[in-house]
């Protein structure tokens, strides 16, 4: 397998404004959320990148896309029905080949030498298969993400081959079926936010998209575990953290965590001190 | 006097995108700093409000308003001719009235209970003239502001009659004209970005617009030099801190500012704490 093609979604609605946020990179350099992304998916050796936004946000994501925009294909996604109806957007740029998927509203800190990105197309790209980054996470939250199902392979640290998939599953499916030997207890393998996938997902995209009918979201978790019954399929739990920049105070945690895990760290860190020091309550 | 108009210059060529970050303000809402910076006008009894913007840049402004959008009134500036020709731009809307002076880039944060801009409305209805926000500011400094020379009004702390007002003076120029009885060594009087000026600035600034030509730029501080010789201008240290939200890390800053003296500080904190627990070199 070989992969040159990214897309990144930016079409929620409450999500349009987020990649067009600025932020310190961790190379001390002042760019875009779109920006830091697009480089997430250059260091992974993307070529070729389709942005699916809302209509008419073209023109403000190619300017905030810097020295990248070139590089960038715009989709529309005319009406609002879900993520994976956005993904599906862009099938006929993917065509035959696999594909990295990122979203317009996390941010990603790897521990190691290599990008979250990277590290995950580097095992798609050995395992031939569909990849997911999954993060092992606390049932309390399972309201907020997709998680999935299946086993430890055994010769790869971190590696799961994938036997279901639940979008915000109920503690009770969960315990049912998505429990994995290994884990912390009350903890179960949820999204997180990146996946390598192959063209038979834009196939069960349009499946989906067809028999929802035309008012219908689309999930793109309900393809997913369709894909898992019918592909090798593996989930990979990523060195690094992830930064929802659509949170409450999700941009201020994601710039300081740039900040203190990049080339200005000592700056930022007096700069927080003086700031402590200074209030006068 | 009375006060019910206000200026907001976002022209700048590497201001535009600024007053459309979004942060947490400190009542716990996420807004854009426009946002922001409109609501620090209307708490000070401002009812009316022009943005000087790039060409093209109203829609983007209009969305980044949000419930104020209403109150605003977008004036173009044609070319890139400085400051002082940006606030220009605003004669007709200002026409014969006195108007709040605030920059698209700043976020101030009041150390008492009433805002930066408030208070600098409150003394200029009071004394019936021109104020300058300003703030004692290391001569190292000196390269970065405009700065005034003057002497203390003896009934009134922090408030200063003007006499002079160098743009970027260099450190001898400051010694020779800037020095200020009562300040620390080595501080002068800089502006805080922060006015509230008399038709007559306009006037000033429009003989400068003429006398300069067309392909000149022209500064508010030339205008206001002029203003010291021809009416009483007074200079105010307001009691709080501005943030510069385009210097590299100023929105990191100034979001910290906002939440370290806002309702969510002991959320804001304890992340900050977990952040720094989580990190791995």
């Amino acid at each position: 397998m070989q992969l040159t093609k990214a897309v990144i979604t930016a079409a929620g609605k409450n999500q349009r404004t987020l990649p067009l946020q600025s932020l310190v990179d961790r190379d001390g350099v002042s760019k875009t959320a779109l920006t830091i992304i697009i480089e997430e998916a250059l260091a992974a050796g993307v070529e070729e990148i389709a942005v699916v936004i809302c209509p008419g946000d073209a023109a403000a994501y190619r300017a905030a896309a810097g020295p990248h925009a070139g590089r960038l294909q715009f989709i529309e996604q005319a009406e609002p029905r879900g993520y994976g109806h956005a993904v599906w957007c862009a099938r006929e740029f993917t065509g035959a080949a696999p594909f990295l998927l990122l979203v317009g509203d996390h941010l990603y800190v790897s521990t190691t030498g290599s990008g979250c990105a990277r590290q995950l197309v580097n095992l798609a790209v050995t395992a031939e298969a569909a990849v997911s980054a999954v993060q092992a996470t606390h049932e309390s939250k399972l309201p907020y993400y997709g998680a999935i199902g299946g086993r430890r392979v055994a010769s790869h640290n971190g590696v799961y081959e994938i036997t279901d998939v639940l979008e915000k599953p109920t503690p009770t499916e969960a315990e049912q079926r998505l429990v994995v030997p290994g884990l912390r207890a009350g903890h179960y393998l949820c999204f997180f936010g990146m996946h390598v996938l192959t063209p038979t997902v834009m196939d069960l995209l349009g499946d989906l998209v067809t028999e929802r009918g035309a008012q219908s979201g689309v999930h793109l978790s309900t393809a997913l575990s369709r894909l898992a019954r019918k592909e090798r399929y593996l989930a990979f739990e990523a060195s690094g953290r992830r930064y929802d920049i659509g949170a409450r105070y999700g941009l201020l945690t994601a710039q300081l965590a740039l900040a203190l895990e990049g080339s200005d760290r000592d700056e930022v860190l007096s700069g927080l001190v003086e700031l402590l020091a200074q209030r006068t309550r």
